[in-house]
């Protein structure tokens, strides 16, 4: 498995940006950091309404620094969005990749996926649920961009269930798009009603949601709570 | 039970729309037509985008003849809001109080729910999905409205589990709240999730998953089974 499974996103990227594509170390990092403001900024006003000029204010930096690193609200909004796909990829799958295959793995995903929203360091549910509900509505390159996400982080999800079938921990019958469908629906659905209410046990709901999930399609339903309460 | 589980959001609308309270029969149609153009509206662009002008424009009426139905930007704001959930208490919530008290009643709620949808004249959850992906990043008092909306929801969700247990068909020890939060969270994010990719599947994944639920906690797998063949 690649371990960028979100890749596509990383060549769309490039794209967007490539009038700042022979950018010198130091400008790079100032790019990440505007990015990383974007970020910020998206998570909680959404990426429609963020524009250089905004951007420029929050920043205090002058429109002009700004369009040298971004030529175009579009080329800003699409490259914000490949900036929060980075940021997931490393904070959550990545970590999941340096567990065992198979449920373990699937587990760590969903925990650390949790985790990394509790941290609100940037909350990675409010940013794709916000935008996935700011996009829903329109048209343009921007849906596309975040519909084909949703549908790769499907295909990453099922991909997992599916190992956790090989490595026989779950039932050969599992059908893994339906559990991805679900976990998907419950991670966004969830985030959404985190954001609003702001429960503090949501994160324990939601953990049970998938470990009943999980324990319903279990070989060995024994061995997988152990594995539950062992992991982290 | 209240046949308004809302009302308390029907309550907020009178005091809102106080500057017409006195209104004509004509007039109070012509309201109805601006309100329900505004949920169709607000369902695609989102409620606070939502202007008199922008629906003025929308309906090719006068501004200032709009202004005669609400006072401001936040009436009209909080008229819609209620006006969509008076569309969902009379499409969704009724219905279901026809069906008999405990499983079928939750079926009928959820599998309605679902239909609603499907129907598309307003996707319901398309409105509320984007209304509490809007206002979870804000404050103020459309965000409160929001926020109290899902926690009544979730607490009706949960009373309709209450009545299964009674009814002798879900068993004692299922927990309401966890269930409830789980629909609640599956509904929102499969509507995100449909409305952005436009899978056909969305529809018999979102009943399945609430089945299976259901199933996980019958007292009677083989009847409760039965039931869901045979409801609506």
């Amino acid at each position: 498995m690649s371990p960028q499974p979100l890749a596509s996103l990383h060549l769309q990227s490039k794209e967007a940006g490539s009038a700042s594509r022979k950018r010198t170390k130091q400008g790079e990092q100032t790019r990440q950091l505007i990015l990383r403001a974007a970020v910020s900024m998206a998570s909680s006003e959404g990426l429609e309404s963020l524009t250089i000029g905004k951007l420029a204010t929050e920043l205090k930096m002058s429109k002009s620094g700004l369009f040298a690193h971004f030529k175009s609200k579009e080329d800003l909004q699409l490259s914000t969005f490949n900036e929060a796909c980075t940021i997931f990829n490393e904070e959550v799958m990545q970590p999941a990749l340096k567990t065992r295959k198979g449920v373990e793995r699937l587990w760590t995903l969903c925990t650390v996926w949790l985790e990394y929203g509790d941290r609100a360091v940037f909350f990675g549910g409010e940013f794709f649920t916000n935008v996935a509900a700011e996009y829903d509505g329109r048209q343009g390159p921007m849906r596309d961009v975040v519909a084909k996400t949703m549908r790769d982080w499907l295909k990453y999800m099922e991909r997992l269930i599916r190992e956790s079938i090989e490595t026989g921990e779950l039932k050969l019958d599992t059908d893994a798009e339906q559990i991805a469908f679900e976990f998907n629906a419950l991670f966004y659905g969830a985030s959404l009603a985190f954001q609003l209410n702001m429960e503090q046990t949501t994160g324990d709901r939601m953990k049970r949601a998938v470990k009943d999930k999980l324990l319903s399609v279990a070989v060995d339903p024994v061995a997988l709570n152990e594995l539950f309460c062992s992991a982290k």
